[in-house]
């Protein structure tokens, strides 16, 4: 036997007790006559005694152990004179009788603490030591518990989860799809899926009512910094259902987990806000509402003042930074090199300063006079000692300017803490995008979304004023998931490839299958999907996914650990009826 | 609102109620001034009455509704006159005060119904409608109970469910892999995983001491009449343990789903039966023990009588069959025929009746006298009425012909009932098998696999008689799941390389992050994987796995409800840099 307990458990209790332990050498010390070894297992570390008077061997055996020796150790349990709050065993001690080394180690490239020396290219090539990392192992304890927790709420309203092919056919109108080879369909391949849509749709028309599945998916995007070419979505759909029915249910499913896994109960119901109103007032389809700092438009305001800039520009609009009245000349640069930076695209920035006296400063003091600044501190609610801040331009590009801004001004202002959640319902999203470049519409959330039925008249008239019954769950400005209300009806369906610029013959091509199912009597359904990885990493606090994963890739879809993907024998290319053709460089 | 209840939840109690229900309509019956709906949801039936007296226009409604219209109904629930006790909701029906209409349905190309009339094909063709039929759904019902039960066990042990990546790399010795061509490294591929066998050791290498995953493997073989290109598993490893820990928690697994699903109760410890008695006594390594029917071995007594087919053969087994010795000549010639069938391959049948009267008959009576005959009968246990049935030939190859034959008997004697449930361990699997046509041994279980301790010292100098610490579960003579202890010492794991042929240069390419792994203090572990499709088709006592998959693949890998594997656009082989060449005809 291995083991009769885990380096988590022993307590005082249990002083007197004789007992095993296997695990991991985390460190050897020796003091006086003593060593003391830190044994380590997932449970925990307890700390085991070797004294050289009472057997000067086996406390030399205990001094050549190295640092992640595997090893089981027999002893008896004793109480501390010294104990260490800081571990839940630090009450007790094992005094030791015998070690067996079950196997040897290599010194680790890197040290195996929570604050690790390794950088992150080392810590993913020998990720099973990375994982032996409490801070790691931890993140993957937290989504084992959210699988399961969600797993639980679910099925306790009759959700079945089933499962769907990995194997399947080419979905169209979204990302690169993976792609596989079928050896006994030469010629023929299958894809990997990028979501269960149009199977959630099928178990809809075969009558399963409520569907989810915890499902891997796969995109062949080039990969940026967050994003994994292999993801999870918790995939749900459900029948009979209007918006309302799905909101309720998904916003008491994210409130059991928080409840369940952190502890948090949030005891009110989620706010929503339309998408026109979350532009309007944060630039962003997901606003961070951990802070308010709205927008304030005050194009008004800044009209007959011969100030060019802003005469010219559709937009003018501002945000109100509490208490930054005192930024130096240096800090105000650095917000103007902020808006300027590529990624965010400003042509520049205004500010003006409601100091603490009462008086008023601005970058445009040479347009504006004091009355009429104060006309616009009044509009964005400005108290004394306030900064506000002002962009302008055509209004969607300001605005996306505009929340770069906020969000920064928040985080500067410490207003974005990772261990505060405020959730969002965003609803009423467009029905589509209008694409400059290829000239026509495209499916803002998919082509199977069912627009508001009062906008339905405008579908050929006022194609981008529709709006679609489409949601997404919003949380610290991140999108957790989304979903819509689908359409049933085969007509409406076919209207809307249509729209989308599908010919008749692609539409069936690409969704023959769907429209054949809608023939035999689809009822009327709607669902969503969170994105698990993400919602994993919001619990955790982490600015990162990769941690929430087990074996990550790298930003070149690259697994460094087994040196995957990598070149196949001909041989295997042969059966595919395969060539690989490499450009020439 | 689409519904207040399900068509599956009226009771008696409920009447007076005003409800909304919807669903499908399954069939409409016109009896006088009545007509009558069945309507249908996944949770049941609720007949729906209309008269023609109370509401002309809506009773015509009525009867205009098609099959599998999508209908949501309002009207007041009424305790039935003649009641229905087939059906939970038989005590009621729905007295219709309206009718919306949310979908029309084409006629379905077969009757949904226990019962249908369609054949496979078009069942796989319009997998959505078969889905609706509640034989169907009731699997996928089960396979979700199951997951959520074996989840339920698990968690409470400890277990932690961790995603392995389904990107992965080519893992050898196993069978073919899918590849999937990866557009960022131009002529690299990646594998499907066969199973995440690999990931899983460096899981415990990682220290998380108690995995599982219920997760998606594949492989691209020719597909047997029962095989799926995609298949799911329940992957399970642990450390610190050893054998006799993962056969206690994994029957205890076993037990908690068959009680939690069927409210089975096995009351017993499973039997366990080395490998070596499985072949020796059932000529299997998964043997059928819901009856017994073993194998005697009876060489020794027919000796010395010239019979030469007897004499020139290593081994001659019988089995007794039980009150078999009416069986009429052209019964015993069908068994015959049964054994020469090339997929039996045995040249030829013997019987020997012990007849009801005391006396016996044998197709051998020229050779042998009765009192050898008797002799015979009495070392297999036969009563007045038995039949004996005798092979012989090559012990091995004999042995699989007396198996095939005794499930036969079993069979026609009705011994193999699908509601009765006889668990096995088989353990003590021999290490290696020698394969004549490599001229060389592979690995039975697989590379990883722990010799027995006892075994270690004949690896180089009798490696056919090692034993491994492998164990399958074996019930009604399917193997449900299988495993072993894994060999956690880099030198002894180099030493089976070694021992299958792989040269140093081959490990390394192909195991090299394994063996880098073991290097860093890898704790003994061992583990097994269940296949699930074939638990669940076991608990829904089916003999295909197919109706446990929600959308399962034709014998050629193909899904003819979508048609996929497809062919795929210039544009995506271009990008991935591939040419097909198919073989010219």
């Amino acid at each position: 036997m291995y083991r009769t307990n885990t380096c988590g458990e022993l307590r005082a209790s249990d002083a007197g007790r004789t007992v095993t332990l296997s695990g991991w050498v985390q460190r050897t010390r020796k003091m006086g006559g003593m060593t003391f070894v830190d044994l380590r297992d997932r449970y925990g570390i307890t700390q085991i005694v070797f004294n050289n008077a009472d057997n000067a061997e086996l406390c030399d055996q205990a001094n050549k152990l190295g640092r992640e020796y595997v090893v089981a150790i027999t002893g008896t349990v004793a109480e501390r004179s010294n104990k260490n709050p800081n571990l839940p065993t630090g009450d007790i001690e094992i005094i030791a009788t015998s070690i067996e080394i079950l196997n040897r180690s290599d010194i680790p490239p890197f040290t195996i603490e929570d604050n690790t020396d390794g950088g992150d290219d080392l810590r993913m090539q020998y990720r099973y030591l990375d994982l032996r990392r409490a801070v790691v192992r931890r993140n993957l304890e937290l989504r084992h518990k959210v699988c399961f927790e969600i797993r639980r709420y679910l099925d306790g309203l009759n959700f079945l989860e089933v499962e769907t092919p990995i194997l399947t056919k080419s979905t169209p109108e979204g990302a690169r799809d993976f792609v596989v080879p079928s050896r006994m369909n030469p010629g023929q391949f299958y894809a990997l899926p990028q979501s269960p849509q149009l199977y959630k749709q099928l178990l809809m028309v075969g009558g399963f009512d409520r569907y989810f599945q915890i499902a891997k998916c796969f995109r062949d995007e080039d990969l940026r910094a967050d994003r994994q070419p292999e993801f999870t979505q918790i995939d749900c759909e459900m029948s009979f259902v209007e918006q309302e029915d799905v909101l309720q249910l998904f916003e008491g499913m994210v409130k059991h987990v928080f409840k369940a896994t952190k502890g948090i109960e949030f005891d009110y119901q989620f706010p929503r806000m339309t998408w026109a109103d979350a532009m309007k007032y944060y630039g962003s389809d997901k606003p961070d509402i951990r802070f308010d700092m709205r927008f304030v438009e005050i194009k008004d305001l800044t009209e007959g003042h011969d100030f060019a800039v802003f005469d010219s520009a559709a937009y003018v609009g501002a945000i109100c930074a509490p208490g930054c009245a005192d930024y130096s000349r240096k800090q105000l640069d650095q917000l103007t090199d902020f808006v300027k930076r590529p990624q965010v695209g400003a042509k520049g920035l205004v500010w003006i300063k409601l100091e603490a006296d009462g008086s008023v400063k601005s970058s445009i003091g040479k347009f504006y006079d004091d009355a009429s600044l104060m006309a616009i501190a009044e509009r964005c609610g400005a108290a004394k000692g306030d900064l506000i801040l002002v962009l302008c331009g055509e209004p969607m590009t300001t605005r996306k300017q505009l929340c770069e801004l906020r969000l920064e001004m928040g985080n500067r202002l410490g207003l974005r803490p990772s261990n505060v959640f405020k959730p969002l319902w965003v609803i009423d999203f467009p029905m589509f995008e209008w694409d400059d470049e290829t000239q026509r519409f495209y499916a803002m959330h998919h082509p199977f979304t069912m627009p508001k039925k009062e906008d339905i008249p405008l579908l050929h008239t006022d194609t981008g004023a529709v709006r679609a019954n489409a949601y997404d769950m919003v949380m610290n400005g991140v999108e957790l998931g989304g979903g819509s209300l689908r359409i049933h009806r085969p007509d409406l369906q076919n209207e809307m490839f249509e729209l989308l610029g599908f010919t008749p013959e692609r539409a069936r091509e690409k969704f023959g299958f769907l429209m054949d199912a809608f023939r035999f009597g689809a009822p009327p359904h709607a669902g969503l999907a969170f994105g698990l990885d993400r919602f994993v990493s919001m619990l955790a606090e982490l600015d990162s996914i990769r941690d929430t994963i087990a074996f990550p890739k790298n930003n070149s879809g690259r697994d460094t650990m087994n040196d995957s993907p990598a070149e196949i024998e001909q041989e295997q290319l042969d059966e595919l009826f395969l060539r690989v053709e490499l450009p020439k460089h």
